[in-house]
């Protein structure tokens, strides 16, 4: 089986100044350079906020401890430093060295990377690593990322998120039309074409909205999250699953300039520790949601119940349109979409006889 | 939430002479100990085996990459130093540093280590991390293995198994009786009482003993590894789920006083690349076994088929009857295994509504 190098390979790729290629000189003995770095990471997220917040604090602890303090990483919330969604363009520009995002926020600016984080029906949590170790999906993304100056890392799982909170039920498709819900990205295009409206907003925005009945339902991430932000309190049908995100994956993103002025061991300690962020964060969740629902279950004022097969169809097959038809006018798109259901292809009869039989036979 | 304390909680809790509790000599500047480690790690695994065998050379590799080539571990393939399932004793001796395994294997020396591999209808991958790392888990592994000298580091994951090869049909538990299955540990005591007889022999004994009738079946792990030894040559019908193994974690031990002569830094690198191996291990089996299943799909000497829910009820009601009875005779067995149910209770009714009902709804 093809391996990917796991960090030479990347440094050679880069073509930087590091100490990958000049191995003479400071790679291959036990000198340690005594440079120090001080770096700074934006995110969209409010500061230490359960998950996603956590993760990128967490990743910040493990990069410093590791280096024995020789890179130091602080961490912005949403709005600190630059505003939220802009992570991406502070990377780019090399405002910061560090970004810790979603990368279908950076809707508009490249499309194609909807795949990278969650795409509806698509890829779980398991396949979107094996797809990114071992299936080719992380050259794509940093071919798709190289014109901006950025080199994404995978760091970091939500794994599969809630439907929502709506303020009505779903019964058919029908209730889906006029109805108005705060779900951003490919997830929002689909509902609008089943006939709802799709509004984008802030994280820290939604209650309220929902409270006032601004929109009738949102989606966030998942029990843990959303209890958090109280959503539980503003809506009462609570529905499941996510099928617009089936484990978002989250990103480090990391100005080339920056990486190339690292050395090639720190260059080390940051990939792996973004690697490490991955089983840690996706823990965190796990964990969250399994007590967060307990407490949804428990309240008489929430019911937390399945969309209608007849929902999740449509659905699905409007999803594969959008792919479909944004393959025919953008090249990424459509050569990382190949890529990406080749592989979910493949992987589908493993997941049936694996994870979900499993999970079938547990409840039996 | 509680979050355990990365690197730190541990360096303090081993009392070791570690710079955590000295922050003012070495931990908070940009010095950098010039103190080489050369350590030998053994494993039960033939030499760079698949999946298992690649996660321990790719540890190594993460390690010296990040400690640029500080700490240099040379892995050992299970006989090549010591004999397989010898790894437990030789780091608890100090024979060697380290030793990459499965704790399942230290049965008749710990035998509630089962609960840090898998137990049978027990915790998958997702929720196994969500114990370790955020439920108390490691912490009860770690208590564990203290009077052996050893600190336990969760490393690796194969996700859920096939339920292995058989050379008859299981159509009924009537079926199982006079069956002779290689499977260790609980799984093949749950065998034992439904009729069958349970046979451990290495990896390397199966194929030959299936070939020849010495065994009628056998569990190994999953498509990825079953291929690699030839396992479909020698018996037609493969089973699924693995309700015995649903996602066994690998340990990476390190003997105690091995551990506490390592500085901060480097006890920090080891531990992030623990975490991040078994993000890679996870995304290399359920890549290669996404490929190899589609390899025993499309061979018309293979059958692909489900265990009876009837012999899924009775193996499930036969491991409840075992783990309640050794938790009778085995305080340590007791006390893991209430927390590790009680772990169970909470976060099966948050996988019904996240990764079962996804995969459910993607295959509509």
């Amino acid at each position: 089986m093809k391996r990917r190098q796991f960090v030479g390979g990347l440094a050679a790729a880069v073509g930087a100044a590091s100490c990958a290629g000049e191995k003479t000189d400071c790679a291959s003995g036990t000198g340690q350079s005594a440079e120090t770095f001080e770096w700074s990471c934006v995110t969209s997220w409010p500061p230490k906020y359960p998950g996603l917040g956590m993760a990128v604090e967490n990743l910040a602890e493990r990069i410093e401890s590791a280096s024995n303090g020789r890179l130091k990483i602080k961490v912005y919330g949403g709005g600190e430093l630059v505003p939220a969604f802009e992570a991406f363009d502070a990377v780019s520009r090399g405002t910061v060295e560090m970004g810790h995002d979603a990368s279908y926020y950076h809707k508009g600016k490249v499309d194609a990377a909807q795949f990278f984080t969650a795409v509806p029906f698509g890829l779980n949590y398991l396949e979107l690593n094996g797809w990114f170790y071992y299936g080719g999906g992380l050259e794509l993304w940093r071919e798709l990322y190289e014109p901006f100056n950025i080199i994404p890392f995978p760091c970091g799982n939500t794994g599969v998120q809630m439907g929502g909170w709506f303020n009505r039920e779903i019964n058919s498709v029908d209730d889906l039309k006029g109805l108005k819900m705060r779900i951003p990205g490919l997830g929002g295009e689909v509902i609008r074409r089943a006939g709802a409206t799709p509004v984008t907003m802030p994280g820290s925005e939604i209650f309220t909205s929902l409270q006032t009945g601004a929109i009738d339902a949102t989606e966030w991430v998942g029990p843990y999250n959303d209890v958090s932000f109280g959503l539980h309190k503003a809506a009462k049908y609570y529905y499941y699953p996510g099928w617009q995100e089936p484990g978002a994956g989250l990103e480090c993103m990391i100005n080339t300039a920056a990486w190339a002025s690292l050395p090639a061991d720190l260059q080390a300690i940051v990939e792996i520790s973004c690697q490490a962020i991955t089983t840690d964060m996706m823990a965190e969740y796990t964990h969250g949601n399994a007590f967060a629902l307990q407490q949804l279950v428990d309240d008489p004022d929430v019911e937390v119940r399945p969309f209608p097969d007849d929902v999740l169809r449509l659905l699905k097959s409007i999803t594969h349109d959008i792919v479909r038809e944004t393959a025919a006018t953008d090249p990424m798109w459509d050569k990382i979409q190949k890529s990406y259901y080749a592989y979910m292809e493949k992987s589908t009869r493993n997941q049936r006889v694996t994870e979900f039989a499993y999970l079938r036979t547990r409840d039996l």
